[in-house]
């Protein structure tokens, strides 16, 4: 992916840079564990949607890096806090936890991070900014809550899966893209096109990560297969199963068991391929990506526009 | 106390009500931890400091609220987040935790008060309340990641100390007493006395607390004496003895031992007590709370200037 953002390379380099600068702290352990954390990668999505919403602006770097590095911190923050494992829960599935510092230190560090960037957002005082991003990071909290209260619940329907991956994934990449265009004083018709530009890709990610989750090769990964249903987590291709396998009592049988065997993995996800569902969930993910290509249109014809199209394609592009 | 917030009880009242408004939410787990923990109880302490500091201005209980009721929810959200225990870390003392969630929710939870905090707080946009408490909110992480790489540090200097529940507790407080005038249009001569107030009582409640741990009966305090010693939480009882004892080699031994039998934890205390470590800390709080009521001497007599005085006195008497 990340050769699609040739056009904002030297601005991403400038945010690594303001990264690695923002979480120096007094406290070695503090500076080492959150710098370590950034050293360890990531495509850097949300600040680079957040440069390209500020191209379609009267674009200058110094306005959106705040934003930009801030948007950076709170998604780490979420994952961070999305590895706390609760002990009770690990009996469900055998996740895996790149257990690298306790679960003590991960939450204080997500704090930590997440207050870095109230104070980088402190200098948007008076826009939008603050308020949408207080906004998304509450309703991020609900969907990483209700993923937990509707693990296991197969009774569940397209539209709590909707709702739930809208919060996770969507709204943080929608924010990017609608505030680096306000950061950057774009008028109210391209942000907003830029938010639900932003929305329609997160979706499309998102659906695409639970289809990967079933098809990717391990190493691709970097995690085991099947991860979402050992955990309980129902996605879409398990919905799509549930709905039309003609074996839906076994697979049914088999999702809800708490400690599944990889064979048992193997199989829930055999079932699933068989009757379609990875298709069935691609073909939704492309019907996001044509929305959000749609939404681009009636913008400006400034040049990174083509860059968000070919970005959409790609995210779907990577289906399987 | 709470008979000394006699002057706010009908605006602590509204704030109550709010808080329990303001977590309610989509998911009904959400709404129930949320307000468990609510109802749950506390001293309502840092609203109080704010309405109390907007009564040197020109108070109005709408000016106050939402700031009131943000200062709760973060001060909810660390409580919770410092509920997240670290496995590894239990084998060092015996927490005992009251483990009503899991560390995973613990962890959404705190997240999800803290950013309806952020959201409350947008309407403060343009003064000092977001990037105060922007600031607060990262200089509290740092403590509470100090804390755990400080645990069991035997050299730490009473200036660590200092720096640690400085950012543990005093921030927060003086940040109450500081906003609360400002956001009922306080000049900044007194809400920068007020923040100066604030920290000084919020010093003297962490050392006293610390203090507690040591002496308070089991009952009252609601956990087991010796919770720090247990934990290896250098306080400042703790650094007096290893300065001062003679029997400085037992104590370091009894502190540097990771498992404590019940035995090992009170011979520790009574060495504390016995080099008269309780004294020490207690006149230090006390010099905190004579510097407290000294800043509020220039300030207007309003009548809860007074009140301030008496909560000031109050925590040093609740010393022993």
């Amino acid at each position: 992916m990340i050769k699609l953002f040739d056009e904002i390379r030297s601005d991403l380099e400038i945010v690594e840079a303001e990264l690695l600068e923002v979480v120096k702290a007094p406290d070695p352990l503090l500076t080492d564990t959150a710098t370590h954390l950034l050293k360890a990668g990531g495509k850097r999505l949300r600040p680079a949607f957040s440069l390209l919403g500020g191209k379609f602006g009267d674009f200058e770097i110094k306005k959106v890096l705040p934003l930009a590095v801030a948007l950076e911190l709170i998604h780490m923050a979420t994952l961070v806090h999305d590895d706390v494992v609760d002990s009770a829960m690990t009996r469900r599935g055998v996740r895996t936890v790149k257990a690298m510092w306790g679960n003590k230190i991960s939450t204080h560090i997500g704090d930590y991070l997440f207050g870095q960037s109230l104070i980088l957002l402190s200098s948007y005082q008076g826009t939008m900014i603050p308020p949408v991003l207080a906004d998304t990071s509450v309703k991020m909290c609900e969907g990483e809550i209700y993923q937990i209260s509707a693990s296991y619940d197969t009774d569940q329907t397209l539209r709590d899966y909707f709702y739930r991956i809208k919060r996770k994934t969507a709204l943080l990449i929608s924010a990017s893209c609608q505030l680096g265009a306000i950061a950057c004083d774009a008028p109210p018709k391209t942000h907003l096109a830029l938010r639900r530009y932003g929305n329609h890709v997160g979706m499309a990610f998102q659906i695409t990560d639970d289809i990967l989750d079933m098809t990717a090769e391990q190493t691709r990964l970097g995690k085991p297969i099947g991860g979402d249903i050992r955990q309980g987590i129902i996605t879409l291709p398990v919905i799509y199963a549930l709905a039309n396998s003609a074996d839906r009592d076994h697979i049914l049988h088999l999702i809800n068991k708490e400690n599944k065997s990889n064979e048992e993995v193997f199989e829930a996800i055999s079932i699933i391929k068989d009757c379609g569902g990875l298709e069935y969930s691609s073909r939704i993910a492309q019907r996001y990506i044509s929305k959000a290509k749609q939404e681009l249109n009636p913008l400006p014809d400034v040049p990174v526009k083509e860059t968000l199209k070919t970005i959409a394609d790609f995210i779907s592009f990577r289906n399987f």
